[in-house]
């Protein structure tokens, strides 16, 4: 089969490789219908992630049809439509039992990252029962890839962790994918106001269409302020970060309100500093997590009641042996005005 | 009356000072039974709180007697014996709607502070009606002083927010009077083990008989590894921060497990670093609280059928008019052995 | 001035009353500019609620002028637009610290039941500023008067006690008014389906413009199967009861799925049975509540953020001198097809 | 082996039946250590259980050696000593990610009921990674046995859904091993004072060493009226039902307090009597659940860290063949003083 195959920094290639095989009875393989790329995709590309080892199939969002499965397999079947969650879970061991699927002791995010993913022909998932979604007759399946990472990111880290509640006002710094998925999934929560904040004015228009209250240009550093006029000075009740910088997130530090929340989503390579000689007295609740995908079964419900759209996050759509161009275009995302890319086998 | 009065950094004196009178009609004055000196009185009395201005009666502490109430005081009357919260809340601002009373947009901490405080023979007590609490006839008075400010104090900014369960291990950093008041009331959700950790030996005594299952004492640097080593590697379930450094708060950082809670109490004069580079993918979550004292029925209630005994955090007892010396003791707690001091009038 | 009195069972007027005076140094006397009929009003008129006396002023809805405050007032001065809630808040006793208005020592439903109410040109309001809500310039008073109880009470009765989440399926039943403001109120959680259960077709007609995805018609006593054939089987995560009889509440038990609510909003009058032979394993919820209107301030910032338009409730309008006429409409709200009427002073 | 055997309605018998095998890769065998007998056993015994057939093996506790693992078994190896649940959990059906293990679509409470269970000297567990816990080298095995059912039943039922907290009034109906269980786990949350009802002086008696505060022997007919004069006329914060009739779960209603939760254990052959009338407007919770033994890992820290001491509970002790005598004084168990028997392999 054919596959978009890491080696090393700044090197990939679309090679043929072996079809994947089942290795455990709780495996299955499963033929991938449409995939995407993720921001974490690049990262591993540029070499941010040298655990990533050369010859490693990249991806790790999806829809397919089973293909094969392992014997231990009871909840799919040849030719069942499935989304792929980006989290692997045994579904058995004390993480998963506490619904930290991120944190499972032989799962947790290893797709196109320490085994095999799904930017190809065929993948092999590992703990089928519980690492796949069965997609009803139907279906929407583009909408549907939204689900494998980037909906349930948002909106675990996001927007529950922030506990986002009726008539709040939020901020969002980061109007990236995920911060897209955040702004579209605050909303299942009626926010009275919700501020988007980016440096690029394109993704701040669009977030307008997504259901902005407010966008603000960070770009000439007077974003805390502007925030503080927009909430006569009191600040937000819930500060997400979906960008991973350390200014990013201090500018949450400062927009936070007494008794708010700051949710962090941003994958960050350095550390921040937190000013606790202000905060310490604020009642501010800071969260951190690694997406869970335990909410895939309640976004599917939305999703299939059309109560959200998570369509609108895709710009750009190739074919699956376009995936070089693909990743051109997402790599360029702001000039190419891109969020999702959507790759079609 | 004698009140104890700030005069500048470093200069206080137990000096003849007006009665306080009535000055709204939701005011009560209270006679001052007992009252205790708390680690931010010293800070005052280093000048590190300039808002602090010469003059001020200091204390926010005690337990006294109903001496006047004004006209629309309802739930108090001359006699009535009464805990004095810290937070002193107008019980109909959004923040104390919200059961925020450390942010009362007319109260907050605010006694011994801004107005006049409880290191005196009498004191002025703003929105009596929210901010006092009934004492029972026969209730023991000293163990109450602790309702004050110290019990709600280590049980909501620590306890609470740390969300501390059945069976959990919990660490406990700082020793001092609100750590050890953490030790008392994290007991009343039963965690499995208890690590307190302090520079003093014998502060460390007195927590192994306060019921922590591990002390451990941090002089030599590797307090981590000991935390790491006796929770498999795994680190706690929740990390209470109560001295107020950067390196207690970040050895927090480094001691807390995947899902995690540290929980801030410390009252901090400087930023930390926040290590989001390796906590970003661990779900923990952070909080930081200025007490609000809601807590205090429910601790009455846990006082008053003894499963608490807040006395165990009195060591010392002086007449109101020793609070010199008391002083002095307190100053050199570590030396004097000293944990909480009582003043009796 | 004039006022809506009662004078026993089926017997009220239009007459002249006293203008009401400040009693309490926490009172205020508020000009009505609008108020409305509850249904409760209609029980009381047909003397089903006999602790009312003759002479009563009748009312508990509605938003005013600030005409006079008592000396302890503060939030409050005249001029100043409120919204009346219909429950009084004291702000101090035990019930009023835990957020339990509805059980206020002093207060509770008390407006137009045990004290006169606001069908008049004047009220008295006890307790003002824990029982009133100032209302900005330029906001739609009609739509307000919905927050001094309908819209809390559906919201906090019906929707938060119900625990409703995104994407879960819900059933109202009962499609009266309050039944209505549930529904308006569920949808800030984003459930995926929301059945609403009624006798009266065009009700339900109106409950699909509300929202509702489907609606049962349950006259032919078939509308548990029809609510498990919509749900395959598997019932409702949700039951809102929202008329006050033993059938509807018996209906609830019936649909409710595993793990689900059944969340009480009827007034009722005798006892219902609790099939605790099915239910005992079912891990279900059943809550009650008298509506404590704690989300008066969240619902106000819905209100203004347009993320609800209470006014869809409101049927019909009459000046306040009209007011017997709107009772006779009201009284007859099927064939009138009225919901809520307004009554303009 | 030898196993005991239901017969029908009041015969049953140790015999000789076939020892179990693997039926599927997720299977394992067990060989009993430590069973006991729960009072639903005696239930079947007597015919109330119809869908139990002649034939089946009865008993759904104990502890032992894993005999032999299915293919797809990971958490276990032969020889490890566990627990084995009464609730088997495939740990991939909506329930069991919803942590509903009760419901769980393939499992449930099963085992001595519509599969083999463990009242022989070996027993096969379906889905075993998840519904057996492994036993650390040490631990005292008899106390264990309380873990499979009767301590995470009266904790999840009756405390965690009574949401016990510190300085909380609360009674428990029912003085029998599980409102024993109960008794005992709801001093974890510390509540302030626990009144326990029965009808046995001895059980009462031993409830007061458990930790009962006040114990009411309700023969008289005059418990509520002794709880109200205990509660200053108040009721309680968490009424526990831990009979299963009408008349416990009736008083219940009547002396829980505004705000507070009936939570509710019992198994019941009938319905009871709601009284709506009263109950609509005092904003209580009512709950049901079977036992999901989502807290055995809990639970187990707390027995481990010795917080608690379930065995306690045994009152009786037989070799495993004696079985007959061990039903004997179970059936007996108020003339016998018995809690638990535990039977040795």
């Amino acid at each position: 089969m054919k596959a978009l195959v890491y080696h090393g920094a700044g090197k990939k290639s679309w090679e043929e490789k072996p079809k994947p095989i089942l290795l455990e009875p709780t495996d299955a393989v499963v033929k991938i219908l449409k995939t995407t790329i993720c921001g974490t995709d690049l990262h591993i590309m540029k070499g941010d992630l040298p655990e990533v080892v050369d010859g490693r199939i990249i991806g790790h969002e999806g829809v397919g049809i089973i293909d094969e499965v392992g014997s231990a397999v009871t909840n799919f079947k040849k030719g069942d439509h499935v989304i792929i969650s980006c989290v692997t879970s045994c579904g058995k061991c004390d993480y998963c039992k506490r619904a930290m699927y991120s944190h499972c002791e032989k799962g947790g995010w290893i797709l196109g990252y320490k085994i095999d993913g799904t930017q190809a022909e065929y993948v092999r998932i590992p703990y089928a029962d519980n690492s796949l979604y069965p997609i009803p007759e139907g279906a929407d399946e583009e909408a549907l890839v939204m689900l494998s990472d980037i909906l349930p990111t948002g909106f675990e880290c996001g927007v529950l962790n922030g506990k986002v509640k009726p008539g709040d006002t939020i901020a969002i710094v980061g109007a990236g994918p995920v911060g897209m998925a955040a702004l579209l999934t605050a909303q299942f929560y009626t926010p009275a106001e919700i501020i988007v904040i980016d440096l690029d004015d394109n993704r701040l228009a669009v977030a307008k269409t997504f259901g902005a209250t407010h966008t603000i240009n960070s770009t000439d550093g007077k974003a805390v302020e502007k925030v503080m006029a927009l909430t006569n000075n009191k600040g937000v009740d819930v500060a997400i970060e979906a960008v991973g910088m350390k200014p990013t997130f201090e500018m949450c530090e400062e927009i936070v309100n007494p008794g708010g929340h700051i949710a962090n989503i941003g994958v960050h390579g350095k550390s921040v500093t937190l000013h606790l000689e202000t905060l310490w007295s604020k009642n501010i609740t800071i969260t951190t997590r690694l997406v869970d995908t335990v909410t895939t079964p309640m976004l599917f419900k939305t999703v299939l009641s059309k109560k959200i759209e998570p369509k609108k996050l895709i710009t750009h759509r190739f074919k699956l042996d376009q995936i070089m161009e693909a990743y051109e275009t997402f790599r360029n995302a702001a000039k190419e005005k891109a969020l999702k890319v959507i790759l079609t086998n």
